[in-house]
């Protein structure tokens, strides 16, 4: 283990230096550990491998609570060794979600802004460690996060011991980018005092008892790569949608060219769309967001975006070495801010975000499954879509109008699972074109939807299910014995498209 | 006309004094009007009913906003002079209703809280008149609205022009109750400084532009009388399962025996889960909520509510009667706000309330269906469930466990429609018992909701669903092709429960 105690610059800590394989064997079964990390990014890496080096010996299983999705070091490494009971509130690795979806361990979806809630007023089994990565320890024992704060705080503060992680890896002018503020228990809480995004309301580090700090480990690995896929042909065009829209609200005297502050989901298609702006008319934007992607930092570098607040920094390997090589360039740009405050109801209405997330599948009337395929298999989890789609003065939601060469249709019926209901969808884009649904009653929007957004291999079937749907009546017409009709037929013959013989019978 | 110049006592604005019948032909067709009201409290009633009278001889059509639901003065007989076009953003009224799921009106369901914000930020079709009730008019031009607040003050600040209905039966100590505070638009605002439901933090009527009054009408009745029942041995015992669940939370150390602010949806079941409290041992506790029903008032009798902030009094004809008489008992102890305070996520959060709404039916999973009658046919709308349970401390669902003398089971494998997922509903309670959901993935949550929330006559069938189910694997195993098995038998053969052969060939 490489060590440098300059970042430690409080000394009587210096001698809770230990190795990870130790501090692995503090933690028994039927545990419960609070780790840092969001979205790939500020995850603790030493202790983990530690762990997993354990199992191999040794049957233990803990709960996991962390910010958001981890890397393979977490998430992919300790599902491959067996070791988790339970997981919340958010993964996105392909292993972890096997296992869940074949009920080996139990994972608990859940608003990214609300598992501090749940852990601050006990309603989760308590944390015994809460170990966290770190860029250093200021000389009065502040733990300064590295390049996310997800849950950490609330975690520091609530466990029975912490154990710190110092990545040697992550740079030190880290410290002074955080903005680490604690609401308080509710009942009690004062406003939070932050109107822009830009605003700096609380402290650079999260102070905890200092006796809580049971041991301190060095690390030397840089975060895992995020695995975003660059802009595809049809990103673009969704891309250029949005700004359509946002033109529109601009003609319509709704929004100003300064628009509002910017809010964008986790993942590749979001992330393409964000992209779009490279070549926009629009200047000086503002971010308040989750997680912060490439293209956040390639629209700093076009001028298109002057500030940007999150909760983490998720880059591809290219990025992350420009943002290595050339932080002065970004530094006073950024702010880094734990998950409850950046994904805050409050904070979200007030300032009237504009909020991009990506959807699986939409039906008819504008419910939203961003979760779970065929209403059974999880995906990655709700994440904080819905703590956005919700407050946002804009909830957009973007997918492809179809998957899997046309197999699939991501406008159906009924869709097989509900993240976010009609009440909180106000814009739909794919790359078709978008559906402007604020306002409008549940039959008002389909012909938007289906015209404007369904791929047009599937929007005569959709009306043909809409057609017959109506003879029903209702405010939401629907037919019950066929609203998964759609989702078998993907089950059992592989494709939602039906043929024109089915077809006629439904006529019929 | 009965008049009372005393009621306006800016005497600039008494020239403006007009019949009904003459303000009615200032409407036209195809203009928007925004009515003050909210729950059958402080509807406007004299140009309705002149507005239905002049559809008697002419055809036009309206698009009317209000703050929720009214009583029949506007939604049952302005639906049956059939001068409805658009309706938002509640109502609970059987005709308008019916017409809402012919087809033949349309009706936007929406959070009440955000009404507002589409009306102050322009998306919804401009308000041609707010047509308010008040209770008086200030000597500087400030209305006094009645029994409700709603939306009333958006609507003015919004409209092109106002008309006011003083209402003569409305009594004048409804002044100084009242707490109006604006907002502002999105990207502009401050917090909203309140942090206690007792908090005043705004004016004590609308201010409004005085020249956009064109004119003044009086009135003299009372609000329609709340339709509610009386608590039943079921809603008995369902609050006492409430009541066990919050006494565990107080030993848990979670609660203290002040509890924490109360909300309770509108309607008969929450109401008299509500009346639960009548006979603990809690007292002094504090209400913040929408709608402050008969149970309120009771409770404050009792000793058992000391405060209560709302956005509006609906009462039965004897708690009204009661409250006319003996106003100084509960004058102090009483504010009425408009929705999108009564009601903000910012206040809800932070002051961590315990919000129990009423569902229409619940799944073995925890998602809430508040709205939809299989699906199709809305019953009255989501109202504000959404911003409580999504933001409260305490997201909390009643329902009786079987309707129609067991012909439908409230819980499903799958509800028809989603208005609350997974991630908002906390605790569900029937009078079978309660489900405590906080923390529990999905497949955990099956076996307490079943077990805890089912009706023993439909257990066995519930358990079958799952078992089947889980060979399919899946975060939320599911059986699409037989999700809605439940209600569509309950449409061909008149009840959801299954025969024992039917069960077999399940089982087969």
């Amino acid at each position: 283990m490489q060590l440098n105690l300059d970042r430690i610059r409080n000394h009587a800590l210096r001698n809770r230096i230990v190795e990870p394989e130790e501090a692995a064997t503090w933690i028994s079964d039927g545990m419960t550990l609070g780790l840092s990390g969001f979205t790939r990014a500020g995850d603790v890496k030493a202790i983990p491998a530690a762990l997993v080096k354990r199992a191999e010996k040794e049957n233990f299983k803990v709960n996991i609570y962390t910010g958001a999705s981890m890397g393979p070091d977490v998430d992919k490494y300790l599902t491959e060794a067996g070791i988790i009971n339970k997981r919340l509130p958010f993964q996105a690795e392909p292993v972890m979600r096997k296992q869940i979806n074949q009920g080996n361990m139990y994972f608990t979806d859940q608003h990214l802004s609300q598992t501090s809630e749940w852990v601050r007023s006990d309603v989760l089994p308590s944390i015994d460690y809460a170990i966290l990565e770190a860029v250093s320890i200021t000389e009065d024992g502040v733990i300064i996060p590295s390049t996310s704060v997800g849950n950490s705080q609330i975690f520091a503060e609530k466990a029975e011991s912490i154990i710190i992680e110092i990545n040697l890896a992550q740079p030190e002018w880290l410290e002074g980018l955080h903005d680490i503020y604690d609401p308080g228990q509710q009942g009690s809480r004062k406003p939070i005092p932050l109107v822009h995004p830009e605003d700096r309301i609380g402290e650079i580090g999260i102070k905890v008892d200092l006796d809580k700090i049971k041991g301190i480990v060095f690390s030397n690995k840089l975060d895992s790569a995020s695995t975003i896929v660059p802009p595809d042909e049809e990103t673009i065009i969704m891309a250029n949608h949005l700004l359509t829209f946002l033109r529109e609200e601009i003609k319509a005297g709704r929004l100003t060219e300064q628009l509002a502050p910017l809010q964008s989901g986790i993942g590749t298609v979001a992330n393409a769309v964000f992209h779009g702006f490279l070549d926009s008319e629009f200047n000086d934007l503002v971010v308040y967001s989750e997680v912060l992607q490439d293209a956040v930092f390639d629209l700093m570098d076009a001028g298109k975006i002057k500030f940007a607040s999150g909760c983490s920094i998720t880059l591809s390997e290219k990025a992350m070495e420009n943002l290595l090589t050339n932080f002065e360039r970004y530094v006073d740009k950024l702010i880094l801010r734990p998950q409850e405050i950046s994904n805050h109801p409050e904070l979200i209405r007030r300032m009237g975000l504009i909020s991009i997330n990506t959807a699986l599948e939409i039906d008819i009337y504008g419910n939203v499954n961003s979760t779970h395929v065929c209403g059974t298999n999880m995906m990655n989890g709700i994440g904080g879509s819905g703590d956005f789609a919700r407050n946002a003065r804009y909830g957009i939601f973007v997918t492809k109008s179809i998957a899997k060469d046309g197999k699939i249709s991501s406008i159906v019926p009924f869709v097989s699972h509900v993240d976010h209901t009609e009440h909180d969808v106000d814009v739909v884009v794919t790359e078709q074109g978008y559906a402007d649904l604020r306002g409008l009653a549940p039959r008002e929007r389909v012909g938007v939807i289906i015209e404007n957004c369904a791929h047009p291999m599937y929007r005569k079937q959709l009306w043909e299910y809409y057609t017959e749907a109506l003879t029903r009546g209702g405010q939401t017409p629907h037919l019950l014995e066929k609203a998964f009709s759609w989702h078998t037929n993907y089950q059992t013959k592989g494709t939602m498209l039906m043929e024109e013989k089915e077809l006629a019978e439904v006529e019929g």
